[in-house]
């Protein structure tokens, strides 16, 4: 029915990705879910749920289930913010900072098993379509709400 | 940090797909998480929620989640299975037909946005390595539990 549909690749790829870390990462007792929260709170310590939450495209609910898994496992901590005690401030703790060498090598791990047998010239084109779109997409205005995402934590990997 | 990091972009993406796809499904009220397992049962009528869990590699509990908003929103009906009285079977109500048309233009709509301005030719190498990629992890048995996902249900849209 939709030929040539990159979207639906990049779809099935993404939920392979989230097996594929699921494994990585089950000896640490992280989930897909949670640990692009920890990769976002390593560049943005301190950072509060509302704005964790905005930077990754998550509902809410999703993030307080995911921040709230996170403190029960010891490695993150939320803090009620001065400014504003119905809010939360997030913080990694020793325990989640001692996880950051294996999340990124299991990231990448990923990309290695993504390209790997390809050759470098397919890769760069790759690559480069597929970055090319990302920026696009963060110029485009095709919701209401792009407006106050202001940027995307995951560009910080 | 991950220079060239292909899995870094389909993550980025496939955030990017979800904003779209609940912008643009906004007025039927059925959320990114919710319409990839319409489009599975539309295929697969009267699968198994644990079924419908392993064929999107999404986990039972958020596979739960979304099939009762799903009932709740009248777009799906839950049988109880003759065969085994705990296990559920989904069917697609009148409803959630009906809103078969917009979700495949949605998700052609989002593909068009990715591939706007941009060349045949590299469309068709994109294209190429991401469909070889995709294979390839089917193939690549890297967790324990791969063996009894037994495909993928997206293969089919």
């Amino acid at each position: 029915m939709e030929d040539k549909s990159i979207g639906r690749l990049v779809s099935i790829l993404y939920r392979q990705s989230q097996v594929y870390i699921n494994h990585a990462l089950k000896d640490l007792n992280i989930s897909s879910s949670e640990y692009i929260f920890l990769m976002a709170l390593y560049t943005n310590e301190g950072c509060s749920q509302e704005k964790l939450s905005s930077l990754l495209h998550i509902d809410k609910a999703a993030t307080a289930r995911a921040i709230k898994s996170l403190e029960e496992k010891g490695l993150v901590l939320r803090v009620n913010d001065e400014n504003d005690k119905r809010a939360y401030k997030v913080f990694v703790t020793e325990n989640g900072q001692s996880c950051r060498g294996i999340i990124y090598a299991t990231l990448k791990g990923w990309t290695n098993l993504l390209t790997d047998g390809m050759d470098e010239v397919t890769i760069n084109i790759v690559f480069d379509a597929l970055q090319s779109m990302t920026e696009k997409l963060q110029n485009t205005d095709y919701t209401e709400s792009s407006a106050d995402s202001g940027g995307n934590a995951e560009e910080n990997r």
